[in-house]
């Protein structure tokens, strides 16, 4: 499978490249970031995923998500996916709304029409996109975590919890934890998967606890100050259902903290300390 | 003097603002932000200035310089101003070229129509933009220091040459040393001030150290795989310079670093304690 090289620039030791590649999950074009730190000649890395939120696309945490120097210091593989496909033929939201279409693929396999055939964001994110990275980067496929923001807090919750054995560590920045209850998620879950909500429980974090799937723990920040706390993130959902099945959530209610990267940017090496103390133990 | 606030988050414990206001010197509104750190009430706290590069806005360096997290832990408040005057009515570059007027203010007063009226990015960045933070901010006028990038380090090192009383540390990353013996500069200069050189010396560092300014000494990081580096940036004038003025200047050429903000963000921490040493002592 081949790989454009769209840049590649010196930072913090190692090397941040954005990279694109023709997709066979969404049959788009897709890009995406990765941050190599340095090391050894033959060395393999541990690996975190980070999925972003509504909008946005690779870029965003690339640059203003603050991870590198951490990454550097810990020796980990930072990869981030953009969150939908892309392009002209690629169908969007009917209003072209920010919530649903370009910038917002939910991490779902779309089976609805007319997006089923190129909004494949799960496999895509969980089968696609970690065979290239292992064909081009020196990544330790048995030391891999996840995490996200909002949308793509969502997707890794949801990813972790479908794939118990591949993450280590799971965590979120306001993440979307209940789409089935929420406006964001029912929009996005009708729109793509149909109306039968027995086909939204594995793309629910909250719904998946409450059927049984099992992570060994979760870190969540959640600024009490997001405008989106209240009716779309609900982050008490997922404190109740992680309290019924006896998971060891760590809910951290930021005060004075809002829904963006100026949040995100502040807990980043937090986040990716405790990735670190999972991925290496 | 009225601030408009135009944004304000809470990041890494602090504050991180963007202000606008109607500017005496530029007589266009004017754009900058400040991040101040978590404090004590009735607190003063040290001020690094940081002059941004041709293009930029405040905004690139707010996002991108990954500067927060070291100004919380040091308690540095971190201002940076916008590169020029902006507007329908501002003159720009007869060309629209990126190097001359719009985003590319080169730290001067204008003399030079239709330039005069607007260009003055000199008094606004060591006049009235200091009052209008001293009277809206928790600054200690006694402990500022100052840095910059690109032709903001040719700003930072002409600002800390001509006004050694004010800052207690000054460094650049990949700085213009030597405006008047590059195209860049030579472009502004003349455009701006007009084609007597002699004028041209207060706005050079090179000249200026030449001519008898002094500092305590200096901290530039220069990445050696900066493109702009052997025709526009020639940081070996300003060795030069240092080393028959005597000036201790510690140069640090990072091997691989290009000219963007992943280059900045890899020292920016480095630079602040750096200037926290002098701005503390």
């Amino acid at each position: 499978m081949s790989l454009e090289v769209v840049s590649t620039n010196l930072a913090h030791g190692g090397v941040q490249g954005v990279y694109k590649h023709a997709s066979a999950a969404t049959q788009t074009d897709m890009t995406f970031s990765v941050f190599v730190p340095k090391h050894e000649p033959g060395e393999v890395l541990p690996v975190v995923w980070y999925l972003s939120g509504l909008t946005c696309t690779q870029a965003n945490v690339t640059e203003k998500g603050e991870f590198r120097a951490a990454c550097a210091e810990l020796g980990l593989i930072f990869v981030a996916p953009d969150t939908s496909p892309r392009g002209v033929e690629v169908a969007d939201d009917p209003d072209g709304a920010y919530d649903f279409g370009l910038g917002a693929g939910f991490y779902v396999d779309a089976t609805q029409e007319p997006f089923a055939c190129n909004y494949r964001m799960w496999s895509y994110v969980t089968e696609e996109l970690p065979g290239l990275l292992a064909q081009n980067f020196p990544v330790d496929r048995t030391r891999q975590s996840i995490m996200g923001h909002s949308m793509g807090g969502h997707g890794a919750l949801t990813i972790g919890l479908n794939y118990p054995d591949r993450f280590r560590a799971v965590s979120a920045f306001a993440p979307i934890v209940a789409p089935a209850q929420v406006p964001w998620g029912q929009k996005a879950l009708s729109g793509y998967l149909g109306e039968d909500q027995a086909a939204w429980r594995r793309h629910d974090a909250v719904a998946l606890i409450e059927d049984g799937a099992r992570v060994p723990d979760l870190l969540v920040d959640q600024g009490d100050a997001d405008t989106f706390l209240a009716e779309q993130l609900r982050s008490h959902l997922l404190e109740q259902a992680c309290a019924d099945a006896e998971i060891p959530l760590t809910l951290r209610m930021q005060p004075g903290y809002d829904h963006s990267y100026y949040f995100i940017s502040s807990f980043m090496a937090d986040h990716l300390r405790w990735h670190a103390e999972r991925l290496k133990a």
